[in-house]
């Protein structure tokens, strides 16, 4: 039981963020930061696109939503994120989206760290939107018209804050508590807040505009006649089949930009469209391979439904921040073995307690 | 802040199993229990197969291994599990397989149970087995041949003993010490053990053989030269993609039974033969709809590379016995908010505290 373990022995130990423990990290560093921080990473990872051994989301779809599983990987590491969408959650008092992740060895498949990713998925989100608009938006773009006022427009706020440079926001959604909510929080960021009584309005003037609405259906937030030239849309409420928020008229306005297109015609915006509608992938975009915005009237279009790169990334700058810090607990996930072929070693000091049944002589006789 | 709940919320809590607790748990209600209890799990999930949304696992393949995710759900309950294959692992003194997974509601996508699936995957495997081999060997077997010695060995052994009358073993393994270390761990189970020097010596006299070894390549673990009339064959090592370990005539010997037909083509036994090869479902014989051994003399072959399903009724009994038990540890995995729609909210009390940065002048601005 107590066999000497071999100097190669590695110690299979999972460091756990809880969502509190997430929350807790993001202050320290400051969430700007934190954005900052994941954009870089996944710019870097869209950077080495040909890298990664990728494939759509696995899906379950239920009458309420969907639960997904996003697995990805290097040579090096494997992520994969459980991400559900239930938009009834909210009349439970529970989050339309929750999210955890793992990120593990790819040598060995040893799990090195369990995440929240309701949080981080948000910022993960937001940055992708902003590395996005960085490459799509006009440069001296300031004012974003936000439309949904949700769980995540706040992230997407700070993020084209901080990231892109806008100093004006134009607010709407459906229900006005949320633009409430959206502007008491942002209250004391910097940021010059402007509540709009419909989507139109709120377009009016935007230099950006950010659809992030939770309904899961196809609707249509945005019209192809709310759209100056000039515009970048961020398209990021349409993300599953059957949940579009665009009119199909706003897609022929401009070049459409994706994350993984296998992905995107069946989740984002472009499902709307034939199986060969053009769209150019953000990555070559990122890499100079393709063009992004070619003059300032051109209207562009970011079809965002998130890809498990992106998680890579922001599990990834997340294990590293944790670690800075020191925060997170470990815990045994799997099991850490004396000898890894003795895995009933692990039930050898337990089976001597074992309570004895008719059918179960073994359990009283088992030596240690 | 403190926004008062809907009569309606839900806590979004997260029952967490560790792999030291799961021993316990095993320990408390003893193994034959609980492999009984899973065993009985599975049958009654696979009488309603058609009840489960059904995919085969996504797999991740590198130089090293594999890292597969397993989902699988049916109307309320939702369930995966991570789990890698990397046979050089025990060089570095970490198991061949480890695995973790989680239960969720379908309804609202929440994560209900994370437990390790080290030591239940080795349970469920072995229950399974076990299950089979109740409706496919002939119901007198009571001497089995156990090639492959490793990890999973004593469980394969004790559940041969409780749940289908297994009294005596015939053990082989090219590594002499995993036979040591396996008959080690069964002394004063009650089961006659004896060691053989040979797979065709282990072979001979066993109403039922069992193969589960390692190798990550295609190996002739087993001859068709081996095999006596009224076999039962219980295939388990092979279970990828190039790592086998039956001669394919083996397969030609009697009916096949496996799992779920499409996986199994791609990662059992079956790899080895046409893509039409016969084969029968376990499920339609637990069912009845199926044939299942129909002579003494008969040889019946079960194919197993392990299913989602299997996961799925191993992971409803732990949680099921955890929360009989009193056991495991409630955590945050995904956050609990007072409004749904304001994540946000985690982030205010952090912001407060976090430090000023040149580009970071929102972060001390921050309201609560």
């Amino acid at each position: 039981m107590t066999a000497r373990r071999a100097p190669t022995h590695r110690k299979p130990v999972t460091l756990y963020l809880s969502a509190p423990e997430a929350a807790r990290l993001i202050g320290a560093k400051g969430l700007p930061a934190c954005l900052q921080g994941i954009a870089d990473c996944i710019a870097a990872d869209f950077l080495r696109w040909g890298d990664f051994d990728k494939s759509a989301r696995v899906a379950s779809y239920s009458p309420g939503g969907a639960i997904e599983l996003m697995p990805i990987a290097d040579d090096a590491t494997y992520t994969f994120k459980y991400v559900n969408g239930h938009p009834g959650n909210t009349r439970l008092g529970l989050s339309t989206v929750m999210a955890f992740g793992v990120l593990a060895d790819v040598a060995t498949g040893t799990p090195r760290f369990l995440s929240e990713l309701t949080l981080t998925t948000a910022l993960r989100t937001a940055a992708m939107s902003a590395l996005a608009a960085r490459a799509l938006a006009r440069p001296d773009s300031r004012v974003m018209a936000l439309i949904g006022n949700g769980a995540q427009s706040e992230f997407q706020a700070l993020a084209f804050q901080h990231l892109v440079g806008i100093r004006e926001l134009r607010l709407f959604d459906t229900d006005a508590r949320a633009t409430a909510k959206l502007t008491a929080n942002l209250e004391g960021s910097g940021l010059a807040i402007v509540a709009c009584i419909s989507a139109a309005e709120a377009a009016r003037g935007a230099d950006i505009i950010t659809t992030i609405t939770a309904d899961k259906r196809r609707a249509t937030v945005l019209g192809a006649d709310m759209v100056a030239p000039g515009t970048h849309i961020n398209a990021v409420g349409g993300d599953c089949p059957g949940k579009t928020e665009l009119e199909a008229a706003v897609l022929t306005l401009g070049p459409v930009f994706v994350e993984y297109t296998p992905q995107t015609r069946v989740e984002g915006e472009i499902q709307q469209m034939p199986a060969d509608f053009p769209v150019t992938e953000l990555w070559e975009v990122l890499a100079g391979r393709a063009a992004g915005r070619r003059t300032r009237d051109e209207i562009t279009l970011f079809d965002s439904v998130g890809f498990a790169l992106e998680d890579f990334s922001a599990l990834r700058f997340m294990y590293g921040a944790a670690r800075q810090l020191g925060m997170g607990t470990h815990i045994e996930l799997v099991p850490d073995l004396d000898d890894p072929r003795d895995l009933f070693a692990l039930l050898r000091p337990t089976l001597q307690r074992a309570p004895a049944t008719a059918c179960d002589d073994a359990a009283q006789a088992q030596p240690a």
